[in-house]
């Protein structure tokens, strides 16, 4: 198996991707941008791609929804929590006076503020392209080493530390939520194996709105209700074509092997007919889906059989 | 073939009956009520019964809705519109002059209130079983007579008078409301051939109320609209136990065969498991259902293979 | 006062009437029928009318239904809840094994056809205005004394016999339905005054639908429901001028003093102009409205200061 | 009057700062981020700060809808909406040619990479925290000058080369999608004159959900669907908390002066008491809104006066 993965080495998505059984063992590229990922997965280089998809701070990875709403099609075979810790880093020798200057990228940069203005009121922020980018500048050997990098410090994930061992921990968990958290997806082609029905399993859609935002969302979620099925995520993101014309990324409790939400896939593409269905997979956090008996796959199939033996009756 | 009818002979039912293929060289059996023409369905001794279900100014034919909602199965295989005219008859050589009291079944009083009013302003009124027997007992040779009726004169239909011209018809087309007309149905054993869908097709429903009545409504009716399925009526009628509940009679547009039909009659079953189908059967003014196109049986099945490719997919 | 009722003296609705505090001392006023009955109320000529609206076997009372719902304004201004229980009466000496021939109103012929098949199961059944009428006309000096009243028996309420002692009770509590139980409105003038809040209210609507039935019913219940009310009856009716265009009655519980009821009647004014309000009172069964507390007085009154204020907000 | 706006000076906020009338008299002071501008009008040194909210290309601006979210209440007063033109820009007298390295803001990145792809296939992407500090860095007197600068080019908006005429610009127009606008909101504190009502308007709301997300954003769309009030804009944001606590932001058509978005606001804020308001304003395209019969002004008073007639009515 052949991994790519947002990079480089050392970021919160490789932790994600170790996190998969086998990934140790199997080859893994680190790529420098979520498009790059899932074109990687597109073209047969690599047999899937590890993402990000949410922050519990930041909210969707908006390159990642947007990405695997168009083009062409992919599949969600897994997804991975990894809980987001920070850490501030310097060359070797280095102490926290001497910093002036702070890189990171700027979701991170987010999410340390409130330490930043504590311990380090008046540090500048240069941006980088990652948080592992930002700590590998820092290196003794690095191309664009301690001078060249034009920065002091770095905000960056443990792993970086673990990888990299020479370089000076000023802080640790810097992080102003302690409970953050990021979700990643693993994306691989429409023709892999669907996962199988746990019973504590989410499916991921793309649902184009198609007219007026109100009344279609209201009928959008009318047909998700009507079977009983939750959602657990719900995010709108702009087609680009102009402002005010959307899409909706959404995550719901339950497996397109579960009949009501089979159900309810089938009124979504029928009154959406340009619906993406982005795979059915377990949950990372095993929390069982609570279905009430009248959305149960045995409430479906009772009721099938009882319209189909009406239908059955013979004709005129 | 044997048919039961709600009797006697003459009356806006025989009317209906008569209208129906074949029913005239067919033996035609006049019954006293609604609950003895089902039961006669009901114990084999007649293959179909004629009842009225509901009268576009009198209302939905309770009788009707209770007999067919409870006991044993029933299917409906047929409906007739049936316009009401009412005459006022009389013995040979009465005047209208000479009119004191008169009778009719009460359904029929309530519909000729306005022309009584005008024409017969002092007029007693006496109840009768059905319009049928009112007019009947004014006949010469009736076991109660002219003057063991008790009264002058009856509201019936012209049928009556066809079939026993020998009464004096005082007055014709004395109904308030002109239009008015009359449904009935033709009710049949549940092992009846299933009418062939039309494309003008009416399917009709009884739906218990299983708790609280605003909320339980609200998600029968969003069952239906879910699918585009259209009521074209809408009854309440209480179960007997205690005031306040209820069961619902309820006719749709479109047939069991019609695939948004059948999956609304899927979702209702499950949220509502007692629901009891009557049958589905051609409309008497022929009118068309229209069907948007994301509810058509096109788009159910181009719905349903996209979900079940979704399904087939290879396990992992 | 002087108050009208669906007469004779004796039928339920004079029990019904004599519930009302003062009834007894007041006049009474016997009338043939609920459109007497209210036409004299709007005539000025009784102060109100205690009319039947609802029976837990029967259901609504459609000639009640239809004349509250149409012509000049109304209000209910009190009901009252009596349980239905049934006698059969005959003339003084009388006995069960004499009687060949039954009369009562229809309603109750209905209420009790269990015990007549298991008591009297040859019994003809003839057809009457009112139970009362029926049993009046077993009495000795009746105008259409024993004989010619032409029956045997009378099926009609306690109260008949309380007043008409010398009738000869031959079975008592003979309704099929021993929790039966019939309720009643007391119908005055618009200008009457309005009933006080008491927290267990009951308001009664009548609710044109303006166009298609499905659509238009879930946005009225949608008026209902975004504010919490909760509806205890709906029926539909026919408006009469042709099959499938209809009105609904419907109550909802409490008072349009209630901060929820208040606007839902605004929401539902406005979607449907023609809303008809039949007045708020107090529940016969003084059952308590439980509210939920988004939609208590306190969540209104919170909800519309904070809008005020932002209202208010000095314009630019 | 003294503004602030996400700088510095040249960026695409600038622009749409000096499209209000008054600004290029007023005192513009540039800021560093979203948080630090809204800081600046919550502490009375500025009187508002123009932010971007949303572009049609990337979205919402998730720092700008966190921001207005949280902390003291802020007041939306005017909007702006800017076409988003990107020119690629040098030190004088580059070339095309000789380009290896290019600077900009990441949103900027985004919105360039197909003609990058085109025109540049092997360019190196550097981050910066804004289009317009990238571009200045280029400039000869610039503290970190070309060389220090670590790239060769910048994408920028044609402001900035308005106010630099030494930059040379080596491609104009290079957005990959022509029609790309960004929507900017000017944010005053809380006592700032409310906009007068103009018939094309916004109002914008934060709206969190208190618990379930399906069942409660369907109860929050319908209090907004039942008063006829149509949402332009629907976005849900990470509460920060944990993965699945959302707030929404939500822009509807009409003002708070408009009788049905005021009872919708009322509706809202009493199933969800912590819905936020910031504020009612013109819309910049001054469309008018399209407002159905049943949802006007007059359609709210003559059902507004009706009730409160109903509530008139003397008392028992």
């Amino acid at each position: 198996m052949r991994y790519a993965y947002l990079g480089p080495a050392g970021t919160f998505t490789e932790a994600a991707l170790l996190g998969v059984e086998g990934a140790r063992e199997a080859e893994r590229v680190p790529v420098s941008s979520v498009p790059v990922a899932l074109a990687a997965v597109r073209a047969g280089e690599v047999d899937a791609a590890m993402v990000p998809i949410e922050n519990s701070v930041e909210g969707g990875v908006t390159a990642t929804l947007d990405a695997v709403a168009t083009g062409s099609e992919l599949r969600i075979v897994r997804e991975a929590l990894v809980p987001v810790r920070f850490v501030l880093v310097a060359p070797p020798g280095a102490a926290l006076a001497d910093v002036r200057t702070v890189s990171t990228h700027s979701h991170a940069w987010a999410q340390v503020r409130g330490w930043m203005d504590r311990h380090l009121p008046g540090a500048d922020y240069v941006p980088a392209s990652s948080t592992a980018a930002a700590a590998l500048a820092l290196l003794p050997g690095a191309q664009d080493g301690p001078r060249a990098a034009g920065f002091d410090a770095a905000v960056c994930s443990p792993v970086v530390v673990e990888q990299h061992p020479e370089l000076t921990v000023l802080a640790e968990d810097i992080g102003d939520n302690r409970g953050a958290v990021t979700r990643f997806i693993l994306v691989a082609r429409p023709d892999a194996p669907l996962p199988r029905r746990t019973g504590a399993d989410r499916t991921t859609l793309v649902i184009p709105l198609w007219e007026d935002r109100a009344g279609a969302l209201l009928e959008i979620l009318e047909q998700f209700a009507t079977r009983g099925v939750n959602l657990s995520r719900i995010e709108s993101r702009p087609t680009g074509n102009y402002l005010g014309e959307y899409f909706f990324s959404v995550d719901v409790d339950g497996h397109v092997h579960d009949a009501r939400v089979a159900d309810a896939l089938v009124g979504l593409r029928r009154v959406c007919p340009s619906t993406r269905f982005l795979g059915s997979y377990p949950r990372a956090d095993h929390k069982d889906t609570g279905v009430a008996g009248q959305h149960s796959d045995g409430a479906f199939r009772e009721a099938q059989a009882w319209v189909a033996a009406l239908q059955g009756q013979r004709p005129a």
